[in-house]
């Protein structure tokens, strides 16, 4: 039997598939790994069994080359904004090009031993397509239900793996709630946004991030927030690494909202305990869109017990975050992703001791297939013949000499 | 001093960056390892130093998480096609998301040392993308050089790097050829697709897939062949472990190419030594569309040489390619990637004794920004009112259910 503990109760109790938060509290819960089935749970100790299961997945038939993506030092953007250790870790070379993919393969690798043959998610863009994906590969019926507006570019990627997708005209937040019930009648596995499975994938960040940064650690680590989940997973994470002593101190986390819809940065900002759902807003071009985080009132807990930051940052923040991060390093990510050098950004401007700590940034997913938010630069655009081709080059070359 | 060797004629001599050729016999050369400088060169044996230099990448600050990519199994195409063993080496989770960035990393790396802190390439999509996000994170001054024709997706895609690109009208062969010539009046290095280091970049999948396919060995190799430059380094690498005797056997090697622009599978069927340039194709949809591939003509006497095969697929195959991959899979590939599990289709068909073998696929880039050639399945795209969610579920459920 699978048993879930709560986070903010500490209360343990069975797994309920079709009702995955703590009864007393509402919170998201996270599983405990000596409940999980020997079959699954290969490592003899019960400590950190799960977030040894990164490493399994390699050799796993499910597995599409999830976790151990690159942690990459940002040595430019250091120089540009003074900053003593800037890191990424990014996550957009994932196989669906975000870290939903260290969830899905989670979902599928335990749905069959909950009993099910049958799974899905509630989601607007990313965690569809992954699902989708890991679904197809694992060879469940998957069925996706988004959002009756979801764009058409994003229907026709998730549609690339062939689910069951159904646009669901109505309250958003009223769907991801009927959808543990329609699972129930259906024998669905709906896997949403803080899913205990999913936060267990999640969470296998936490050691790739240690290994990969040693002996340096981690000071300060920055993501982006939705559902709160992934930054949720990667917190108990930590917490867990540090009940078993084996980290020398513990990280700062800072959240990073989109000031168009950031309920946990406004609730953090008033000093509140529980977030306000946000009703009615414009759509938000972005995958941080959240008006009501599930995981939002237990993250809340653990950044003020923890000394985080919950922030928002505006659409030229993050616009210039993507160019950044394109033209300085090379890297393509996500608006969302952007968000979380914007957001650090902003947090050391506010406490500036932050820039001399070892930073982390976590890039959730890749920009291939989102939007580009700046323009292309006009003046690095050039067209010739083949004949003035070299006239050409040597025009360029030359004005960059510096003028004497 | 940088020196090379003529897999051809085993013929030595100091590098050319303006001609990086054989001046004998015209074909692509290899870097000889013990030639480069200590400061680059780590390790202390000379016989496999170039290749360790994969492993060393990830603590290169220029670095972008190259390398390492997932070695998968195909469990479900394998009982598809009546295969024993299929795995795909998935390129697509590479930085700028197709294989180039292998050699790209090569050519950021030593390019200063060669003394030039300008780069270039001649390129019409991918390895152009490639090079600009190098070119960027090493602070390099970066020309791009790509066809007058090509697409504006294309176009905007590199340009989010932020090199210079240069569109030039007229010949694309002639466009290549005097790209040396140009690299040495402005002092760019134009790292071609048949570069050196770029060869030297493509050599490190060689050890990545036999350590993870071990201990299992791979008696066939896949992969799509433009310029040949891939292919051969990927042979090359074979033939090195070869030479050291840590090989048990060696691979079949199977190159493939669209059947809109196949010079090299049409001097194969022939029988040729040579390939014929073609003139005049009309527009290939593809990344494998090279008329005149540089490494051609050495990477069909190697494939003689070695058994090999070299074969040409048609569209409708690519396309049923990409959709069998996406939908069984999960696995969401470029066209061309795509033509690699085609080209192995129809070849065990011509010798049905390859089915038999442990056969590794080699994905040479995502399908996240390129095109899906497969429409969507309309029988699974539904729409419906939250109120009718649960009788829509009810119905899809109830139909696949066998009657009885």
């Amino acid at each position: 039997m699978t048993k879930v503990e709560c986070l903010s109760c500490h209360q343990k109790f069975p797994l309920d598939p079709f009702f995955p938060f703590c009864p007393r509290c509402q919170n998201p819960v996270f599983l405990l790994p000596s409940t999980l089935s020997p079959k699954t749970s290969s490592s003899n100790s019960q400590d950190d069994s799960l977030l040894n299961q990164s490493q399994s997945s390699s050799i796993d038939n499910l597995s599409l080359g999830e976790s151990n993506t690159p942690l990459l030092r940002l040595s430019q953007l250091e120089k540009l904004l003074g900053l003593s250790s800037l890191w990424a870790k990014n996550e957009g070379q994932s196989p669906t090009g975000t870290f939903k993919d260290r969830g899905s393969i989670f979902v599928v690798r335990f749905a069959p031993e909950l009993g099910f043959q049958r799974i899905g998610t509630v989601s607007v863009g990313n965690m569809a397509a992954s699902t989708a994906a890991y679904g197809q590969r694992a060879g469940l019926e998957t069925y996706i239900l988004v959002r009756g507006d979801v764009q058409e570019k994003k229907l026709d990627f998730i549609q690339t793996y062939n689910p069951h997708l159904i646009q669901v005209e109505g309250d958003y937040g009223e769907l991801f709630e009927q959808s543990y019930e329609l699972g129930r009648r259906h024998n669905i596995y709906f896997a949403n946004s803080v899913d205990p499975f999913r936060l267990q994938g999640y969470q296998t960040i936490a050691k790739e991030i240690l290994n990969q940064l040693a002996p340096k650690f981690p000071e300060v680590i920055v993501a982006p927030v939705s559902s709160g989940g992934h930054l949720l997973g990667i917190i108990k994470a930590f917490l867990d690494l540090n009940t078993l002593n084996t980290l020398s101190c513990f990280p700062v986390f800072i959240g990073v909202q989109s000031d168009r819809c950031a309920p946990l940065a406004e609730a953090y900002s008033r000093g509140e305990e529980n977030l306000q759902r946000m009703y009615n807003l414009p759509p938000v071009p972005y995958a941080i869109s959240n008006p009501n985080p599930p995981a939002g009132n237990l993250l809340l807990k653990l950044i003020y017990q923890y000394n985080g930051y919950l922030i928002a940052v505006n659409d030229q923040e993050i616009q210039e975050g993507q160019k950044l991060l394109a033209q300085k390093e090379g890297i393509y990510v996500l608006p969302s992703a952007a968000a979380t050098l914007a957001g650090f950004i902003r947090c050391q401007q506010q406490d500036p001791s932050l820039a001399q700590k070892t930073t982390c940034l976590i890039f959730t997913g890749t920009g291939f297939r989102g939007q580009r938010l700046f323009p292309a630069e006009k003046n690095k655009l050039h067209h010739t013949s083949l004949d003035h081709l070299d006239g050409l080059l040597a025009k360029m070359i030359d004005k960059k000499k510096p003028e004497n």
